[in-house]
């Protein structure tokens, strides 16, 4: 089978560390063995110094949002030109922590950045490269937040307020809704029953992959 | 008369500080007294961050032309909506040793960038913002890389090979064939010269404006 491009998608808490693990494990079970693990934004490290950038800004002065979605673009383009890309190229399966639905739904629903300024920008950078499966960890906002705040894990933009985390959410499930490349799974069942949903939905789409 | 944006643009060696003075120096001649100069890219901390990330990469790797392009886009909206905007809003005018002419000229014509893209992100990230004047000291790249070396300036872009920057030139001139607000000066004159042309012009341009 051609080597493929799988994505976790969803909000802070939402168990997304856990799921990359289940992917790998039901891929390695399929007989994947040669995984590439990206995380976005970042993934090499011109693209992890943009991504402290942008969350920190320098001194008092934080990015503007358009200079804040440039610099995620330009983190981006670098890691699917430089790891991902090549990694494909070279037969080995890629398992990403965020891609590109997070800067539509995190910068576009989430901050209101121009919807049309978001999809002409990942259109002019990425053209028509995109994951091959999305797996999107839905839970509302409130629940992810709480388990974050647990984990000591809130930086700036985790910080802001719960609408922000709602506008997020409704992005998500709407291009989710859109796309038939991106799976919405229940995030607030059991971490045992979200891990089996993960497996089910990961082993499906082996299958259905094989087949063609 | 409302403030206004003058840029200088050229190639490396070109005279622009000479010519930055010289506008300044014609500027105050005619009342204007409150000027803020810029530089691209940079001009606040986090965009001169991101000029030297651009530069210098981190460690081995450095940016690909399109990471690069959008670091370049990511510290231009930054430095026009956090200083040349709010400097032309309270009255203050704005000189800047280049602005978005050069990312055409040299990412778009230099490196043979997309100008599909190019055009693109820069009506996604600007709008219709443009400066109001722009100075173009045209001249063969020889010359200027020659007058660049001998004052040591040059660094990882200036140092690549010629046919760069005579595509780089010929962007220049082109766009500011189809361009009004862009006038090319000779820069390949004696530098009193040079200053005269820029005085005249300039001086002409600020009748005209006073005369709407």
């Amino acid at each position: 089978m051609k080597s493929k491009f799988v994505v976790i998608e969803g909000l802070e808490g939402a168990g997304k560390t856990t799921a990359r693990d289940t992917v790998a494990s039901v891929l390695r079970e399929h007989g994947v063995n040669n995984i590439v693990f990206t995380r976005e934004p970042g993934g090499t490290p011109l693209a992890e110094k943009l991504r402290d950038l942008f969350k920190r800004g320098v001194g008092n002065e934080l990015p503007t949002i358009k200079a804040e979605v440039l610099m995620l673009y330009a983190a981006r383009v670098q890691l699917v030109e430089t790891v991902i890309k090549p990694a494909l190229e070279r037969g080995a399966w890629v398992v990403g922590d965020r891609h590109d639905l997070s800067s539509q739904a995190y910068q576009g629903g989430g901050r209101g950045t121009d919807p049309q300024l978001m999809l002409s920008l990942r259109d002019a950078v990425l053209g028509s490269f995109r994951p091959d499966l999305t797996l999107y960890l839905d839970l509302p906002p409130l629940i992810g937040l709480q388990r974050a705040q647990a984990r000591g894990e809130l930086d700036r933009i985790e910080q802001e307020v719960l609408p922000f985390f709602t506008r997020t959410r409704e992005r998500y499930l709407a291009l989710a809704a859109q796309n038939e490349s991106i799976v919405t799974l229940d995030a607030t069942q059991p971490l045992e029953q979200v891990t089996a949903s993960i497996r089910a939905c990961v082993s499906r789409w082996l299958q259905q992959q094989e087949g063609v």
